[in-house]
C-alpha cells in the first residue's frame, strides 16, 4: 500500500513496515500456492494472477502488525495472514463479476473473468475461500480452530457475505445511518476485525486483549469507511484511481450524506482516537496501529 | 434419494437406512441454518432453498453410515454429514449459474439464480462454503482440524473445484481415458472420498482403516460415474428426469464412448467388487456400504 499522508511524522516508519510486511505476505501466499499445484495449471494461474496482483494488503498487514505487537514469533502469523488475504481476494473476485459490481479493472489491471473467463473467476473465488480454510488448518497451531472460527464467522452471512447481500438489497433505496452502520460493519468491518483478531490468536492473546483489539479494530474498519465516503466527495480523482461524485449521484447513503461533511470528518476523528484509546494499557510496542489509524483518515486514496 | 432397484433384496433396508439419514442431515442443517441467521433474511430464505430442497443426500448418508457402521456415536458425524453436503449443495449453486452449466431447474425446482437473481445465487454458494467450514470448527471433536483439512483438500483446486476447472477446459476436447478418469476423480470422486473419510474420523478410526474405506469410496465414486455415463445412453429420460443421449450429441468422452459398451459396464460391476473387497477384514456391520455399491450401477436414475 503506497501512503501518502499529509503528516510526514510517522509515515516513514509506517511506509516501511508495511512495505515488509505485504513482502512476507506476498512470498508466503506464492509458497502456498506453489506447494498446491492442482490438475488444472489454468486455475493455479488465474489464482496467482487473482492474488498476486498487488493491492493494499491492509488486512494481513494488521494481522502481522497484531502478531509483532504482541512480541511474537511473526511466523506464528503467516498462515492467518495469508488466509485473511484470500478470503478479502475472493470476495474480490466475486464482487467484480458482472452479475455483481461489473467491473472490468481492478488496481490498473483487468478483473479476473475479464483476464480470464466468467466461469474461471467464479471458480478461482470458490478456490480461494478453500485455500484460506486448508491454510489455517494444517498449521499446526494450538489455536488453529479458534482462527476457523474466527475468519468463518467474520466472511459467511453472518458477516462479509451477509453484508455484501445487504449492499445488493440496499440498491435504490436510501439507508438510514443505522441501516448504513449495519452493512459496513458487515461487508468490511467483519474482516478487518477478524484480521486484527487472528493476529492475537497467533500470539495466544489473552481473552481481555482480544477485547481490547477488537474495539481498536471495530472502531478503524468504521474510520476507514467514513474516510472512503469524504474521499468520493473531497479526492482527488487522479490519486484516488476513479471518478469522485458516484456516491451522490446514485444517490446513495454515506456518512457525509447522512451527517453533512463537518459532522463526518469529526466522526471520522473520533473513530481514530477511539481506536487509538483502546490499546491503551496494552503490553507492548502498538506505535505502528496508532499510525495506522491516523492513517485511516489522513490518506488521500 | 429414491431408490429402485432391480434387485429387491436388500433394498428395502437401504431405502429405510437412507431416508433415517437423509432426515437426519435435514433436521440438523435446518437447525445449524436458524442458529445463524445474519443480518439479510433474503441470504437466509435463499440460502434454505438451496440446501434443503431435496436431493441424493448421497454424500452425507456415506458419512453416516460410515459412522454407523464403525459402531460409533452418530450425533459426532452430525457436523460432517452437514459440511459435506454444504459443499456439494454450494457447487451445484455455482455450477448452475449462467457463465457455467447455465441450468434453470434443478431436482424439479428453479436453480437459485432463477429463483432469486444470479447475484444472491453467487453469495450463496460463497456462504454455503464458509458455512461448512464453520460447522466443523464449531465442532468440537477431537479429529475437527483433520476434518477440515480433508474437506478442503477435497473440494478445493486440488479436489472439486479442480476437477470443474478441467471440465470447463475439455469443452470442444475429446479426452482420453485417462484424462476422463482424472476429471471424474477430482469433480466428484474426490467429495466422495471425503465423505466417507468424514465418518471415519468421526469415530477416530485407525490410519488402516481410514485407508480401507478410501479404497471403498474410490471404487464407489467411479462406479458411480461409469453408470451415469451408461444411464445418458441406455437409461429411460422420464426416470432420470432428463434427456437422453447428451453425451454422444455433445461428442463427449464417457466411458462406454471410450470403452465400449459391454466393456464400460464390466468395468462398474468391476469397481463395485472392488468397492465391496476393499471392507473385508474391517470391523463392524458393512451390510449397507454393500448394499450401496450394488445401487449405484443397478439404479435407473
Amino acid at each position: 500500500m503506497t501512503l501518502s499522508c499529509t503528516h510526514s511524522s510517522g509515515s516513514a516508519r509506517l511506509e516501511a513496515a508495511i512495505a515488509q510486511y505485504a513482502q512476507r505476505v506476498d512470498l508466503y501466499l506464492t509458497q502456498q500456492l506453489a506447494q498446491r499445484p492442482g490438475p488444472s495449471p489454468r486455475l493455479s494461474e488465474a489464482l496467482n494472477y487473482s492474488l498476486l496482483l498487488g493491492g493494499k494488503r491492509l488486512r494481513p498487514v494488521l494481522t502481522l502488525a497484531t502478531a509483532e505487537a504482541l512480541g511474537g514469533d511473526l511466523a506464528l502469523a503467516d498462515a492467518p495472514a495469508a488466509a485473511v488475504e484470500m478470503i478479502h481476494a475472493y470476495s474480490l473476485v466475486h464482487d467484480d463479476l458482472p452479475a455483481m459490481d461489473d467491473d472490468a479493472t481492478r488496481r490498473g489491471h483487468p478483473t479476473c473473468h475479464i483476464q480470464f473467463d466468467e466461469a474461471t473467476a467464479i471458480l478461482v473465488g470458490d478456490a480461494l475461500q478453500t485455500l484460506a480454510f486448508e491454510l489455517l488448518a494444517t498449521n499446526d497451531h494450538p489455536q488453529a480452530l479458534a482462527m476457523i472460527r474466527c475468519l468463518a464467522q467474520a466472511s459467511g452471512p453472518q458477516g462479509m457475505v451477509g453484508g455484501q447481500m445487504l449492499d445488493l438489497q440496499s440498491e435504490g433505496q436510501r439507508l438510514n445511518l443505522e441501516q448504513l452502520q449495519t452493512l459496513h460493519q458487515h461487508k468490511t468491518g467483519a474482516l478487518i476485525r477478524a484480521a486484527v483478531a487472528l493476529g492475537g490468536y497467533s500470539q495466544s492473546a489473552s481473552a481481555t486483549t482480544l477485547a481490547a483489539l477488537d474495539r481498536y479494530a471495530s472502531a478503524l474498519g468504521l474510520a476507514f469507511q467514513v474516510q472512503d465516503d469524504l474521499l468520493d466527495i473531497q479526492g482527488d480523482p487522479s490519486k484516488i484511481g476513479k471518478q469522485t461524485g458516484a456516491d451522490a449521484r446514485l444517490n446513495k447513503a454515506t456518512y457525509p450524506s447522512l451527517l453533512g461533511l463537518e459532522t463526518a470528518q469529526a466522526k471520522a476523528r473520533y473513530l481514530v482516537q477511539e481506536a487509538q484509546a483502546a490499546l491503551q494499557g496494552l503490553d507492548g510496542d502498538w506505535t505502528l496501529h496508532h499510525l495506522l489509524a491516523d492513517w485511516c483518515i489522513l490518506r488521500d486514496h
